[in-house]
């Protein structure tokens, strides 16, 4: 068996492990797609499939993990194809825990329907799913910088980041008036601050998908941590 | 070069990478510990000193996956081996986000002393403490599980973690009468809740940690997701 060879076999059973990461990538982006639409409308079933949908994403992890390490031992891959390998199953536990993050938005969804529809739900639920569309355009970029090695959309993605954060944290303040209104908005406003939390947190794990692909384009561990909008001792003195 | 050779150079190799993951642990308790008590004394200058070891934490995390990616191309691990290296990493993804939540905590407490020293912030401070002091000894737990392989004390462990999770639940309850008694208490007790919740995230990685474990020494992933104490449902209706 010619080196060339093993390379092809290593470089197919690569091709299939992606084809498995990027399957996942499109469950998670329904995922949180589907969970901004179940808070919005109240839709308790779609929240519940959601909740019943990780459970494929998790799968779906496992078997990365599992196919992974079965060509490390099979292959025994070079430095530079190894690190490959290593960052599919980085990129398959930040899906996985983007999908833990819908799966939360939707229970939350099923609590916030308990406590009655109020009007602070109802207009955050709209905000809420702009933050979860460009969220989700931004786990798309990544897991696309990822497939064709495209470090400038990696790049991109790392700053886009941002947005999401400045989104985070206008939302914050909003949830934090409807709070100092009216005490009757302070529980539903505590599980619509989780979720808006979350979805930042979503955007985190796309910044962190994007930086595997600098990583694995440049060989660098992007030096600077990522600029961060977010600031916590941002908040209002109440 | 005997096969037994080959075999003793991995297990030097491992115990050398895992050398570095007991650190790392060590580093974390600390972290934890000391942010939880810059936040019980309002000590702003550990609080600094917590946000600066981060650094040293995240450098650990990226040796030991250097390092672990050197062994399996050196020494091309079998099936079995290359489970403990690959486990090793994500136990070290564990510890490092764990890390990060320490470093939230200090930037939450530096966000809470400039708010002023507020009796409900002074009184959850003890309540904090307790909580970090239970999940340090979750985490140390767990790592001495996995150095020993002790599968009971890592299924203990799994238990355990179901505690901490009642103590997020009962701090947050008493946050949220706070902060329905009195709006100025809403501001501070985001703060104190989010540090809350992190606290019970940290559990939740010395649960992953000993998920590992289960699964390195019985080679399955445990099948029932770990009973979960929390339940956002559970809120009260306000």
């Amino acid at each position: 068996m010619s080196e060339n060879h093993i390379l092809r076999a290593f470089d197919r059973d690569l091709d299939a492990i992606q084809a498995l990461v990027m399957r996942m990538g499109g469950l998670v982006e329904t995922a949180i797609t589907d969970a901004a639409h179940a808070l919005e409308a109240g839709d308790l079933d779609k929240a519940e499939r959601v909740r019943k949908a990780d459970r494929d994403i998790d799968v779906l992890e496992y078997r990365i993990n599992e196919e992974a390490a079965r060509v490390i031992a099979l292959r025994a891959p070079t430095a530079g194809d190894l690190r490959v390998v290593l960052s599919v199953m980085k990129i398959a536990s930040a899906l996985e825990r983007v999908g833990d993050y819908a799966k939360n938005m939707a229970k939350r969804t099923q609590a916030l329907v308990e406590l009655g529809h109020t009007p602070v739900v109802a207009q955050a639920g709209a905000s809420l799913r702009r933050m979860t569309r460009a969220v989700t355009e931004l786990l798309s970029d990544a897991l696309d910088s990822y497939a064709t090695r495209d470090l400038a959309l990696a790049q991109d993605v790392r700053i886009r980041d941002q947005e999401i954060d400045q989104m985070y944290n206008a939302l914050f303040r909003e949830f934090l008036t409807h709070m100092l209104e009216d005490p009757r908005n302070i529980t539903p406003c505590i599980h619509l601050h989780f979720i808006a939390k979350n979805i930042e947190r979503m955007g985190d794990h796309a910044t962190a998908i994007a930086e595997q692909v600098v990583y694995l384009t440049t060989g660098e561990v992007p030096d600077d941590p990522r600029p961060k909008a977010e600031n916590v001792a941002n908040l209002p003195k109440s």
